[in-house]
């Protein structure tokens, strides 16, 4: 995603390196060595620098980095523009990591369970990822690091000032960063990325003209809450157009239809997200609108119809298209 | 919801006052006095703790308690148990107050905006809400403190220990008890509330003989996944077991008819809910499933009957009872 990094190390515990490497593998990762990880934090991240230094960790020794990124996999939500300042106040300061201000008082507590003393919150920050070194600097300070820092120590920067007296530039970081921990971060991470998802909606019509507006009305009315992209024409015919909407990560599609059941338009949609590769990362929604204007007051649309649609439907979840059926009586 | 507390002060700011007031009435909730906040936290908890000492903060003076809890409106999921231990623990020790361990790695910053020191993580701990104090030794610190302390301080159990010399008792809380401050935390707290609602269904059937096996295979199928209860006569003759279900604080309901419309027995279901105020705090979810076994290939069910249906669960949206239709063709 980010093109100016040229290698990526990924540090995985030893039961999971093969789902990793299925992961890399399905996702079409480019740049990413996995190494087997240590039983703590500081060696876990030792063995993943020591890829660039020593010949035994790795098959083919990298190149040796100026600047190297210290990242959490349990902060999935990093933007180019943090990871960009960390990295150029590394390069200038020698070490530098994300801080965000402290949602709640500190306190150290005594022996016997009661409060010791509070710390003043607004002196002190929680100190986040990514971290960026020099890569000699931060080589050299686990190199130097003792065995009990290397089992109980949590902190980069620290072992950066201990060892090589480099006092890090602390760079203000988004809320974004935190650390997916408990359960509920996992509902708000997953509520960050629908929302994220959710940006964008390209609305294709497909109708006689005197049901056109239909077509007209619906981009309209979601305009007040969402981008909206709407075609008019058949989506064979406006091939380039729709490869723009792909390749600007638009997740969601509206096909409003008169005919009973347009699969074989459907299909060619469904074909171009799949070369696209846009259904990779994130599923795809397909909403499928027919419009009903008979004038009786049953439904025109049989069931075998809807046994097609399901049927197709089952069909494009496998590629991670959701197609969903909607009908509207419009008289 | 705690029976044993006595009063509770909701302090609020100015220009919200009239809205606390209304969601008080709206809700029902007993023994709240509203008192008007400061500027800052300990400005507002003192106006808060004034209440039990000073006249002319209340109309009526409320009497002076043994101990005082104080917890923050942004942490909605606190439980018994832990506003128990807490008391407990201040009235053996005068100060108490729930803590968490730390996320992340808390550092001081320097004047120049570089790392000045990390604590080491283990040996602290965030303090977290509730905290609970005998009156006399808060209501003596809040006393005793300067200007700064109510304008900058951030924590109560600094100022038990500062000015009453109440070294406070630490009580380990509950992941819950975190703090909503980001958009993200609503998302989480939004899911843990829905989590909490789904905790139990029940099934209503009222179908005949030989399509019962539906009204029993639901129930079933459902067993593995959520608590289930089944109920297989019609609504009105099962009241004091609807009754139970309603005080189990059941938000769930899937009620499964063969009849084309059943809008009278939900009717009947829906009074029975509003009457139990169940659907007062959050929505109760009621799901209609229309069996349909007539042999042909399209819906037995008419225009006229979504119709009804809709008008019905625009009625009942008012009174926070979701109803929903769901069709199945069924041989």
């Amino acid at each position: 995603r980010i093109s100016w990094i040229s290698d990526i190390i990924v540090v995985v515990s030893p039961e999971n390196i093969e789902t990793m490497k299925t992961i890399i593998e399905k996702y079409g990762h480019k740049r990413v060595t996995v190494v087997e990880g240590g039983i703590t934090r500081h060696r876990s991240i030792f063995n993943g620098l020591k890829v660039f230094a020593e010949n035994e960790f790795s098959s083919h020794l990298l190149q040796k980095p100026e600047v190297v990124i210290i990242h959490d996999a349990v902060r999935p939500f990093v933007e180019e523009d943090i990871v960009s300042k960390v990295v150029m106040a590394a390069k200038e300061h020698g070490a530098a990591g994300a801080i965000r201000p402290l949602v709640s008082t500190v306190i150290a507590s005594a022996a016997d369970g009661c409060l010791d003393h509070s710390l003043e919150r607004a002196r002190y920050r929680a100190s986040e990822m990514p971290q960026a070194f020099l890569f000699d600097i931060i080589y050299e300070a686990y190199q130097q690091c003792t065995d009990y820092d290397l089992d109980y120590g949590t902190e980069c920067l620290h072992l950066a000032l201990k060892y090589c007296k480099t006092n890090a530039k602390l760079v203000e970081g988004t809320a974004d960063l935190w650390k997916v921990t408990y359960k509920r971060d996992l509902y708000a991470a997953e509520s960050i990325i629908k929302d994220n998802l959710s940006q964008q909606v390209c609305v294709i019509t497909n109708v006689k003209e005197t049901h056109a507006q239909v077509g007209f009305l619906l981009p309209e009315s979601l305009k007040s809450q969402i981008k909206v992209e709407a075609i008019s024409i058949s989506p064979s015919k406006s091939d380039s157009h729709l490869q723009n909407i792909f390749s600007g990560q638009c997740y969601n599609f509206v096909c409003v239809n008169y005919k009973k059941c347009a699969v074989q338009e459907t299909q060619q949609l469904v074909d171009m997200l799949e070369k696209s590769n846009i259904p990779l990362l994130y599923p795809v929604v397909l909403i499928l609108v027919h419009l009903d204007i008979s004038e009786n007051t049953s439904f025109s649309i049989g069931m075998e119809d809807l046994t097609t649609i399901k049927k197709f439907a089952r069909e494009t979840k496998k590629k991670n298209i959701l197609v969903y059926g909607l009908l509207i009586q419009y008289k």
